[in-house]
C-alpha cells in the first residue's frame, strides 16, 4: 500500500485556511513525513495522523513554509515520551538550528534523532520493501525532491506446477526472486513456467519547490504518482520563473514528459482564494491531474 | 484604553483546539504582542488582529510554546511588504536563531527589526502615554514577566473657572499636569480649584511561566489586571512545583497578595479537557478571577 495524505497545500503565506507544505507518505505500516510547515502538528491532530507512527522525516529545503513546524513537532513527541528513533533527512544547517533550540530550552529529546544531511542525489533509505531516494530540483536555495519506490514484488510460486517439474520446496524462495531451476535430468525449468508475476511495484515522487526544469522529468520518469508544485496560474509564468516556482501547465508538462500515471499539484499562492482554474489549466496539458487538498489521502 | 486579547491559553502540547501562549495588548492605538507560540499568525487571522499594527513584541522565555511562531510571523510580515520597524524584546539567544533562520533561507526582512536582549529588571519602553517594564519570574530557564502602565493621565482643565481666577489660556497645558498658578495679584490659584482629575491610569501585568514565588506579588502590586499562569489544578501542586509551574490557588494567592483588581489565569495543561474547575478553585481564593479564553478581549 502506498498513499499520500496532504496536510498543507499552500505556499508561504497562510491564507483561506490553507496551510504550508506537509505530507504524510504511507508505505504499508510505515509513515513518512515530507516537509513540515508551521502548524503541521495541529494538522496531524485534525486529520488523525498518529505522530508516534512517523519514523522518517524529509525536509526539502530551508524556506520556513517547509520546516518551521518541525521543532514543535519534535518537542511535542518528546513531551509525549516517545522513545522510538527518528531519522531526519534535510539540508545540513537544520541540525545546528535544532540543536540550538533544544539547548536554549534546556531540553533533551527522550528519543534518538538521527540527522542525515542531504548532499548527493541517490538512495537515502533501503528497506526490504521500499527504497527512498532524493534528487535535486532548482529553487532559489538548495532544494531536494524525494522518491519513494516499492521494491519489485516477489513472484508467486505455483507449488503444484513446481512439483510437477521436479522443483523442490527448498528452491521456492529462489523461484520467488526470478531464478530458473536445473532439475536432476539436467533440464532447465524456466521460472515463468512455475510462477506468476507479483503485484506491480508502485512509486511516488515529491518534486518540492522548483522552477520549470525539464531534467526533473527524467528523475521522476514513469512514477505512479507525481506531486509537482504549481504556485501560479499560467498567466503568471514570468512571476513564477522569477521566484523559482511553476505554473499549472509547467507542472503538467513535467508530468507528461515523465510519463507518470497521475499528477497532484499544490503549493498554491495565497493570492488565489478559489482553486478551480488550477485543475482546469493543468488538465489541458495532462488529463489525470488532481489538486492537493488538505486532509485528502491519494492512494497510488 | 487598555485591553488584552488571548490568542493561546494552553501549555506546551496543543490539545482540544487550544493553542500555545500568545496575547495582544492594546494600549490606545498601539498593539503589542506578548509571546508567540506556534500558530500565532493563524490565530491572529482567525481573530482579526492586524499584524501590521504590531510595533513591539515581548518574548518571556525560550521554551518553544512561547516563541516557535515568531519566525513565521516575522517572515510573513516581510512577505506582505511591511516597512514599519519592529522592536523585539527577548532573551539574548533568540537573535542568533532568527539570524540563522533568515540566513539559510537567503531572506532579508524588508523592515528594521530592532532586537533588545532582556537583561535587567526595569523600564523597556517609555512613551508619552505608557511605560513598559520587565521583571524576573522563576521558571526552569530564564523567564521574564512584563508590565504595561498607562502614565498618569492629565487633569481636565475647567476653562470657565480658570478664566474666572485669572489663569490665561497659555498656562492651561501646565494646569493639565498639576501646576498651581500665581496670578497678577500674587494670589496662588490651587490647581484643584480650576481642574478636575483625569481618568485613573490603568495597568496590566503578564507574569509568564513561573513556580509559586511570592516576590512576584511585590512586582505586580496593585495592577488593574494580572495574568498569572495556572497550569494545574490544586491537587497537582507537587507536579506544578517540580515543573516550575503554578496551580489555580497559587495564582489566586499571588493576585490576593498583590492586591490586584482582577486576575486572568491561563497556560492550562493539556491533561485537562474541561476548564470549569480552574475558575472554581481560583475563585475560592480570589473572587475576581476569569479564565483566559482564546479570542476573548479583556478590557481593563
Amino acid at each position: 500500500m502506498l498513499a499520500v495524505t496532504i496536510l498543507g497545500n499552500n505556499s508561504a503565506l497562510p491564507a483561506f485556511d490553507r496551510h504550508p507544505t506537509a505530507q504524510i507518505i504511507t508505505m504499508n505500516e510505515n509513515h513518512f513525513l515530507v516537509d513540515c510547515g508551521e502548524g503541521t502538528q495541529s494538522q496531524m491532530a485534525k486529520y488523525k495522523i498518529r505522530r508516534s507512527k512517523i519514523t522518517h522525516i524529509f525536509i526539502s529545503h530551508l524556506h520556513g513554509d517547509h520546516y518551521f513546524g518541525l521543532i514543535g513537532l519534535l518537542t511535542s513527541m518528546g513531551l509525549l515520551g516517545r522513545q522510538l528513533d527518528i531519522h531526519l533527512f534535510a539540508p545540513a544547517p537544520l541540525k545546528e538550528m535544532i540543536d540550538m533550540q533544544l539547548h536554549v530550552a534546556d531540553t533533551k529529546l527522550p528519543f534518538p534523532l538521527h540527522f542525515h544531511p542531504l548532499g548527493e542525489e541517490g538512495l537515502l533509505v533501503k528497506d526490504n520493501k521500499f527504497d527512498i531516494s532524493c534528487f535535486r530540483v532548482r529553487h532559489r536555495i538548495e532544494c531536494w525532491g524525494f522518491k519513494f519506490d516499492e521494491i519489485k514484488a516477489p513472484r508467486k510460486v505455483n507449488p503444484d506446477k513446481a512439483r510437477e517439474h521436479g522443483v523442490p520446496a527448498s528452491f521456492f524462495e529462489r523461484l520467488k526472486w526470478g531464478e530458473d531451476y536445473l532439475n536432476s535430468e539436467n533440464e532447465l525449468i524456466k521460472n515463468e513456467l512455475v510462477t506468476n508475476s507479483g503485484t506491480i511495484p508502485k512509486s511516488y515522487a515529491y518534486s518540492a519547490d522548483t522552477i520549470y526544469e525539464e531534467s526533473i522529468a527524467e528523475k521522476v520518469k514513469n512514477v505512479s504518482l507525481l506531486y509537482h508544485e504549481a504556485t501560479y496560474l499560467k498567466d503568471l509564468h514570468q512571476r513564477a520563473a522569477s521566484r523559482f516556482h511553476c505554473t499549472t501547465i509547467e507542472a503538467a508538462q513535467i508530468a507528461k514528459l515523465a510519463n507518470v500515471q497521475k499528477l497532484i499539484i499544490g503549493h498554491f499562492s495565497s493570492k488565489y482564494e478559489r482553486l478551480d482554474d488550477f485543475e482546469k489549466e493543468a488538465r489541458e496539458v495532462f488529463e489525470n491531474t488532481e489538486l492537493a487538498i488538505e486532509g485528502v489521502t491519494y492512494r497510488v
